[in-house]
């Protein structure tokens, strides 16, 4: 089979290639996701079956000549280098969950359609990142612990009038000792792949994708967040009760820390299962450091409960920045008709999520963390 | 009317007298909360109406003779009076609701009963705390902030056998300079009421009352939790699955920080209204610090949504103690012959409340934070 071959002047033409196993969301810019099933095979995502969430074309960047940007506390601008990056500051690794904040708004569209990308429930993944510590890098450039603001990201990526992708994240997140905010050259133990933000990037742990800032051009702190599109109008989360012609974006915060979140990945939805021995798998993550410490799972469209079974690398109370894999083996017995499976999980704070996709329903579609449903019949044996 | 006589050897004979509006759940102990109508009069609850939980008797106490007992880094006791506590540290102020792990038990119980306090929506109060704060007591002790483990408290509240309560937070809470965890002597601008823990408690902004020790008599650090009943087998979360029979109370985290939260306090259940304008309130608050960034009131069951208008003292991002109260005024149409009030507050990690009471239930009949709804009937105009 041919590529496809790139159009003349198209600013995707020099996308990477990508693995044909995604889920293709848009192709331009590239958003896909892992079909379910794959997406729980591994506790760390592969870096090729990792979701995709580009806003704009994937910027060609050359390492040797590559410069990041850093304003310091007194107004300079200085240039560093990848390779200052990796001899000047010790490299860190974190095991940390990224995800969108649009994970799951199929559902929403499914309700009343938001015309944005409808992502399954795989517009979520986990890697260990490797990299300099933001902290490090920002008391080099001369800020101090007791300062304040927020820390502003601008990307290498690019829309054709010249707008930068940008975001910002809270002076505190970034100057905190257990905050664990990288400018990840390393993705599960290799180079950046491209789509992942080559040659570096931001990852800031327990925080929405969209402020992970990929081929991290500048820094900047400041006493205001970014003044980008991407934090000031959109990734917010409005009442249901809110409409394109009553939106106010001044009145919600940009989303920082995430909800509670779980879903299903096994049996596949619309499955056809036999009786006897169920295997349930899925996945579990909360925001802000706090750990899954339950997942519930229904089969009965949640008016009797199982408890799951975790599996997951043991991460430090209020830094368990990654997910927890779960499972549950269930009987189904002969004569069953239909499973309405149903997860739900809870977290540290002892936090729950929320049970209907209607009432927490937005313009966005962000932040669906309603239980995840997944109906299969059941044949004969 | 006469006073009740006290039974000669009850060990409740010397507690105080209580406001007569309150709502008792128990006398002996006494466990009591405002009326709702009452709750959301004032942003800070009036001590007298303050709800109360008690485990125990409230101990009789000579301010002259108390001491808190401290035992120090190097194993010592030290012996702080309360002239040394006022003297010795810096007073600090905070205001800080404190909710009971119960509170709004009774919409449990009403599913299936816990046979524990049938709570209302009033376990929950907010006051403005003065005291010493609890890291400088430390700190005098020769505690580091690198230290590491767990904070106890025990009370001069005793059982017959001699059992005193007790609970523990974890080190970093209480070392944290902006977790703002007090040794508190002061209540509202007073002397603490005897049944708030005269004269001296621990107030932790954004964790489960039962951590807030009351008539402090001792703190000690160590690597573990308290040893505690009422910290490993009281206070825990609990899937809906899990029986007495099949408990492992070592399986589920003790409750430290809560869930968003949100109740209606006006109209009481089953008023009848008239058409025309109706006033509903509420309030809303979150453990840990979230503040509450949104309160989505329904009149119809949760089918359709209206903003609530939020009040309250606005606090630094991260140390939202104190709860939001919240307000909507709606017009009720002639001809509509029942409302179903519902209301969900949305914390500043966008974390919502769950839906529906049945999927969080558990033995112990805590942590019940699912939608708070209101049935009225509403008459002729
Ligand atoms: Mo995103
Ligand atoms: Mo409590």
């Amino acid at each position: 089979e041919e590529p496809p071959q790139p159009t003349p002047g198209d600013p995707y033409a020099e996308d990477p290639p990508r693995h044909p196993a995604l889920k293709i969301n848009t192709l331009k810019p590239f958003n896909a996701e892992p079909p379910s099933e794959l997406l729980t095979e591994n506790y760390l995502t592969p870096s090729q079956l990792f979701f995709k969430r580009n806003h704009l074309p994937v910027p060609v960047v050359d390492p040797a000549t590559y410069r990041l940007h850093v304003r310091d506390a007194r107004g300079r601008t200085l240039s560093l280098s990848l390779r200052d990056l990796k001899r000047n500051f010790p490299k860190h690794k974190v095991t940390a969950t990224v995800q969108c904040a649009g994970n799951r708004r199929a559902e929403m569209n499914a309700i009343q359609n938001t015309n944005r990308l409808g992502w399954g429930i795989g517009a979520i993944s986990t890697a260990c990142w490797g990299g300099a510590r933001l902290r490090d890098v920002l008391v080099h450039a001369g800020y101090k612990p007791s300062d304040e603001g927020h820390v502003s990201f601008e990307g290498l990526d690019k829309e054709p009038n010249g707008t930068v992708y940008g975001a910002s994240i809270p002076f505190k997140k970034a100057m905190d000792p257990e905050g664990d905010v990288l400018l990840a050259y390393e993705m599960n133990g290799e180079e950046l792949p491209r789509d992942h933000g080559f040659p570096l990037r931001v990852v800031v742990p327990g925080i929405v994708g969209a402020r992970n800032v990929k081929w991290l051009a500048q820094i900047s702190v400041g006493p205001e967040e970014s003044k980008s599109h991407w934090q000031q109008k959109d990734y917010k989360g409005f009442s249901p009760a809110v409409t394109w012609d009553t939106v106010d974006f001044s009145k919600a915060p940009a989303i920082q820390e995430l909800p509670v979140q779980s879903a299903i990945t096994e049996p596949c939805p619309n499955a056809s299962i036999t009786p006897g021995e169920l295997t349930v798998k899925g996945y579990a993550w909360s925001g802000g450091g706090q750990s899954i410490v339950r997942v519930d799972v229904s089969l009965d469209g949640g008016k009797s409960w199982h408890v799951a079974k975790l599996a997951g690398e043991e991460q430090a109370p209020g830094r368990a920045w990654a997910w927890k894999l779960w499972q549950l083996e269930a009987i189904v017995p002969p004569g069953t008709k239909e499973l309405n499976i149903v997860c739900k999980a809870v977290d540290s704070n002892y936090n729950q999520q929320p049970d209907k996709v209607g009432p927490i329903w937005n313009i966005l579609g962000v932040l669906n963390n309603a239980w995840h449903q997944v109906s299969v019949s059941v044949g004969e044996d």
